[in-house]
């Protein structure tokens, strides 16, 4: 090995679509990658084929490998998450120096990233946990990379990210994202709202299908006009792309396919995280259960020879009220969209405040704005806001957020009435308006759960500041006996 | 020691009110209950006092308590879940003999009790995990128990257990549940459902508050009717109480609570439970977060004067339509609670299959039906269902509900189209009349996703049986290159 020159600027550990194609990326970019994968033929192939006349080295070893890299060294592992990262990890860490840098760009769990790093920081090396989305296509022309970790590691990275990032108006879509495993948090939290864009668009189909009898080349036509207003993102480019396919047969090919959705999970961390620090994700979740649903199809396809609902009849939209029902449609899905970021930052703020992260929303914004599968222009909006107010509170508290729900709320409310009275069914659609409608609530009746909990269990309440009294004081934690029956003790050990 | 005769029947560790309650219960069916405290003063305090002239012994040390004890030795703990739980079973297991039952009251979550389980029963304990609900009240009276774990301990429990219990049409709220965890799941379930009756019943208090504007004893008295329904249960006479309680001021204190809802966490078990096990358990979901979004009134109140919503003017509810908006609404609850017991057996019976348990849906039923806090008569249709076909699949596939629910339909559309109307939250009413919508869909919009999650991350999907074709193969993995560009590679181990 003494005889080989240390010339790779980094090395990628994972010759996966995704991994191969970051390589290419890379070298277009001018930099000299190395690259290794288990099964070692694998390197031999990609070497001799897509490769070919690129600055790309391959290894057949681990050894060989490090052998390659200038110093520091820098290492990132496309590899499944799990195993497979803590096994690749300890079989580079012999070989690496103190400051040295090791990049997971899989999709690992945030809290396995907190961990790898905690583990590396105390011998020296410096643990990355970036998140990369974009697909193949990002992957190979310009991905979203959201890293996160050992901070001194970045000024090491940043040339090499932000080159081959994708650009937004000439920016990188990549910048850090802060401490410990936050790189892979904003990406969870990204896939998450991934889940919810995907649903408002499936309920938007749905309800143009079935209501309005729309032909799959009209549904296609409405996204491909929504592709040129404020929806303006890649999810509904390829939307439109969809429904505009045919088949052999002349058909839409996407009548072919099975209903029934897949999950990689990530969707469910994001919803599980949101349960955990307690805030109100109610979109993402609601995505998350459409999938589940639309999983047992046996069931459903029982259930719709026994349940009845109401009739469909035909004519509900007619050429006259088309284009104003289109329009609602649009605003039901653009104000969905809004309440569905609006909460991802939410927990996004809840995170950093939870985990001692200090993030950088306008960042990460701007991460989302390009390369992702969540990219859109609305996601420059939102870049612009937090650029605006960096500690901006809620987006929704953004004049120009603000403005836009209350404009759209009429069109949503209609189009969530339509849907109800024709039974389709619009799960997220219909907590998002649940959300707003609650969130701009001073008062919400929770009193009354707070007495149920204090009745049955001696849960005790606080007295809202405006009715403090001698009997009802503010601040303390008031028990009352509400039968005139049983103690008067409050429960510490209850049991609901 | 040896000078004490053994002559208690069960042990009770832990002498907050449950404890107490438990033991007083006990006693009052001629069991002999020994009694301890990890602070021995409330031992003292308790035999002097409540146990005073009952068939209560006290221990000052747990050799004294197991020296009290019969065999099998019975010792149920209850005490705080997590780490106490833990501390009790090391600090008897040195006194115990093979066969002797250490049993958990507590609110433990159930893979602590699966753990607990398999370590006690390699050290011939037999371990016990109960549910206890029906708070202060239910603890002295007749609470529901839902005991699981080592099967060989039940004999020597079900007396106790079943004399103990609340009694429903003269059967015990009190049968095995299965194995392992199995007790404390299905109370984590109970929990969950609680929760959602505890918002439905919020939701339908607040349309009649805001939209009606009724008063608290309207509403009460409301409440009073709906108590002789349907929907008569525990929760609907408790709400009734709570309104028609006036403070010593003459007016409803339930308005003076702070709407804030707090929780212990069991609900948020259960919701994360159902994403885990991949059930669209919606309702509980939607219950939690409301939770969440309750307690962030002070972004709420600042919310309440930047965000507009629709105006909400008086004689919505008029003299005249007044029956029907209450009936409406009355089936609007009634409706969504079904939904909220059916998501909950699905959960259970995804669980069964998942844990490999084998678990008695009639007899979970009964233990809920009296006793606990989500206690009714609507929990004996349910009974009743699962008796006349033990392996039902879905509650909605049942006659009754699925008479039950049609006919609450229409009401149900109704209520939620005026929560949309006037920007009432209805989350919980809006998620089952979508499960609703969904479950009887024999098609979903998830062709659509599929499609999406194959067009940017190569995902594949299936083709419906009834489109298959040579070039769109039945139950293969499809993939097709949407765009034209990029390669055919499905991704065996994609990133999003």
């Amino acid at each position: 090995m003494s005889s080989i020159a240390a010339t790779a600027d980094f090395a990628l550990i994972g010759l996966a679509v995704m991994g191969q194609n970051l390589i290419l990326n890379a070298a277009d970019h001018g930099f000299t990658v190395v690259a290794y994968n288990r099964t070692v033929s694998k390197v031999d192939h990609f070497l001799q084929n897509e490769a070919k006349g690129k600055s790309i080295i391959g290894a057949h070893s681990i050894p060989e490998l490090i052998a390659h890299l200038k110093k520091p060294r820098r290492i990132m592992l496309l590899v499944k998450a799990g195993f497979a990262v803590d096994a690749f990890i300890n079989q580079v860490l012999p070989y690496l120096d103190q400051g040295d840098i090791i990049i997971d760009g899989g999709n690992s769990h945030f809290p396995d990233s907190n961990r790898r790093y905690a583990e590396l920081k105390e011998k020296g090396i410096l643990f990355v946990g970036s998140g990369v989305s974009g697909g193949e296509e990002g992957a190979r022309y310009g991905p979203s990379l959201m890293p996160g970790g050992h901070e001194d590691a970045w000024p090491h990275l940043k040339n090499i990210f932000q080159s081959i990032a994708a650009k937004s108006d000439g920016e990188p879509c990549c910048d850090w994202v802060g401490p410990a495993g936050a790189g892979h948090y904003v990406k969870m939290v990204h896939n998450g709202i991934e889940y919810g864009d995907m649903q408002l668009i499936c309920e938007a189909y749905d309800i143009m299908k079935r209501v309005a009898k729309f032909t799959d080349k009209e549904i296609g036509n409405v996204f491909a006009k929504w592709n040129t207003g404020v929806l303006d993102s890649f999810l509904i480019e390829i939307t439109r792309d969809i429904l505009l396919y045919d088949d052999v047969d002349g058909t839409p090919l996407v009548e072919k396919i099975m209903d029934t959705a897949g999950q990689k999970g990530t969707g469910k961390w994001t919803a599980i995280n949101a349960l955990d620090l307690g805030m109100p994700v109610t979109l993402i979740g609601e995505a998350v259960f459409s999938r589940c649903l639309s999983a047992i199809k046996t069931e459903r396809v029982k259930a719709s020879t026994l349940l009845t609902g109401p009739p469909i009849p035909d004519g509900i939209v007619t050429p006259e009220n088309k284009d104003q029902f289109v329009d609602d449609l649009e605003q039901a899905l653009y104000a969905s969209k809004i309440i569905s970021y609006t909460q991802g930052f939410m927990l996004i703020r809840e995170a950093a405040k939870e985990y001692g992260w200090k993030l950088n929303n306008p960042a990460i914004a701007l991460m989302w704005r390009g390369g992702c599968i969540i990219r859109s222009v609305f996601l420059a909006e939102i870049t612009k806001a937090f650029r605006e107010t960096p500690d901006l509170e809620n987006l929704l508290f953004n004049q120009f957020f603000k403005s836009a729900i209350e404009k759209a709320q009429a069109g949503w409310r209609k189009t969530l009435v339509l849907g109800i009275q024709y039974g389709i069914p619009t799960p997220a659609f219909s907590t998002a308006l649940a959300f707003y409608d609650g969130y701009r609530s001073a008062r919400l009746p929770a009193n009354l759960l707070q007495a149920q909990r204090d009745y049955f269990g001696a849960h005790t309440f606080k007295v809202l500041s405006e009715a403090a009294s001698d009997n009802l004081p503010l601040g303390e934690d008031i028990h009352i006996n509400w039968t005139g029956r049983g103690g008067n003790i409050s429960a510490s050990t209850y049991i609901a």
